[in-house]
């Protein structure tokens, strides 16, 4: 299967898994908003991570489609309460309303919180490891990455950081943890759904998804500066708008680009134990640095 | 140990766990709040019923200090969250200013979002049963005490309530989803953390539990009321004032407090086969009809 078939193949799948997941039932309103919030589209990078992560080890299909909609309800969830008025105050997402524009903002903040209680629901109701004891240490994981030194950790130093002018160790340390953590648990997790790998090999599978979470982000930050000089007279990038620092303005768009090359390098370079079985990790990688999505 | 030392010491224990649980490293702000809202009192009678609940099967402490502690952060979670200005907009809480008005709105987000990783954490990284499957089923039950179809629906609910006229039945069904899920999951867990209990020994834990819940709401209701009474003159009660429909707007004092002495003959009932292993649970629900807190 070529790398866009497989691709849309996992999409699907994920889009699939989450609508067969997220209920229909009473409440309606609320289950509606997470319904409306989750499915429709988005890129599911992190499944699509985790699936080719599961690959590394011949983990089972079914495992790996509980393990990726547990992460990405965790992404969906953050994407919610993100976009609510206290936070970034976004009205826009996927060229949707966003979830409290559609609805209220009182749902949106429970539609958030529902949605992660049934990702660890998830993990916890499905077997994913032959051993139960791995189990709960991918359901630790998760709920780290998700936590005040993962995501919700990321969050906060963002927060903290708007308006302010911060060193390149500082933005990264942002990204490491905003981004990064999850975008490392989907990788993790999908290797534990899979036969036990050595310490060796999952510290490899960790570095490799440390560089692809960076590079997705100087990626993102250059796409955002472009699209700015080219709409020259328009209105600046929403970055730049926010006055958020990127790779971009602390480095210029030179060093960015240089930048991302060096991270792509990097994380083709961490999969090179794996052989052949890494190869959807290495297309996804060169997929972050071209897409247009 | 009578009852008011034995609620003493949980309520200590409880403090002591969430302290020491509770990170305070970078990110600085975040963890004070998280901390800010977490510690420094409370009743804690999620963790009191889960320890005796604990008690009916020979539970080790420090595992019933562990689900005690993951079922009290998600209450904590909710409380922040449910205080915020989306939400019932409040500025006070036991007697200080709620988490939002403290730090920020965001901040406060943030903080729920953390505490309710940081209580599948806990229940994930430290072992509470023998078996590590039934520690499985312990996670999920606790996801769905939380979920959608758990405390957040019950919220949900209870937003679609505001300003209508509900049946008996319609408040029963909020309140059981609202709080009542999270104090059933409190007690299940708490005797999960102990010897394998028969299925129906279980069934009568659970009928005490959704008894207990129902009794704390009905008397919070008649609590309300009655200051209000008392209190001529001054500002109606929380709820009447929101128009928030309670048992004693549906009932009437009276009724209520007939209900009330039901719902608490019900409870003190389905304990009738745990014998003297019961204790605490009988001094809980006594302690829940007389209490001035």
């Amino acid at each position: 299967m070529d790398f866009a078939a497989w691709m849309e193949s996992i999409q699907q799948r994920t889009e699939a898994g989450l609508d067969q997941r997220l209920p229909a039932t009473a409440p309606q309103r609320l289950h509606q908003a997470m319904r409306y919030a989750a499915l429709g589209g988005g890129k599911r990078v992190r499944p699509l991570l985790c699936h080719a992560a599961g690959e590394l080890c011949g983990a089972q299909t079914d495992r790996l489609d509980v393990a990726a909609a547990a992460v990405e309800l965790i992404h969906i969830y953050s994407l919610v309460h993100d976009d609510l008025p206290c936070m970034d105050d976004d009205v826009l997402r996927r060229g949707k309303p966003t979830c409290h524009v559609e609805f209220d903002q009182a749902t949106a903040l429970l539609v958030g919180d529902a949605l992660q209680a049934l990702a660890f629901q998830l993990l916890a109701e499905h077997q994913l490891a032959d051993d139960p004891r791995r189990q709960l240490a991918m359901i630790a994981s998760l709920a780290r990455a998700a936590g005040s030194r993962g995501m919700a950790g990321g969050q906060a130093i963002d927060l903290a950081a708007v308006g302010r002018t911060l060193t390149l160790e500082e933005l990264e340390f942002m990204h490491i943890h905003k981004t990064g953590a999850l975008i490392r648990a989907a990788c993790l997790l999908g290797a534990h759904c899979g036969a036990p790998m050595p310490e060796a090999s999952l510290a490899g599978l960790d570095r490799y998804a440390k560089f692809s979470g960076l590079l997705f982000q100087v990626i993102d930050d250059i796409l955002d500066a472009e699209a700015t000089t080219a709409t020259l007279g328009k209105t600046a990038g929403k970055d730049a708008a926010r006055n958020k620092p990127t790779y971009v303005s602390l480095l210029g768009l030179t060093r960015a680009k240089e930048t991302a090359a060096e991270l792509c390098a990097a994380a083709h370079d961490a999969l090179a134990p794996f052989g052949a079985t890494a190869r959807r990790l290495h297309e996804l990688t060169d997929f972050i640095v071209r897409r247009s999505f």
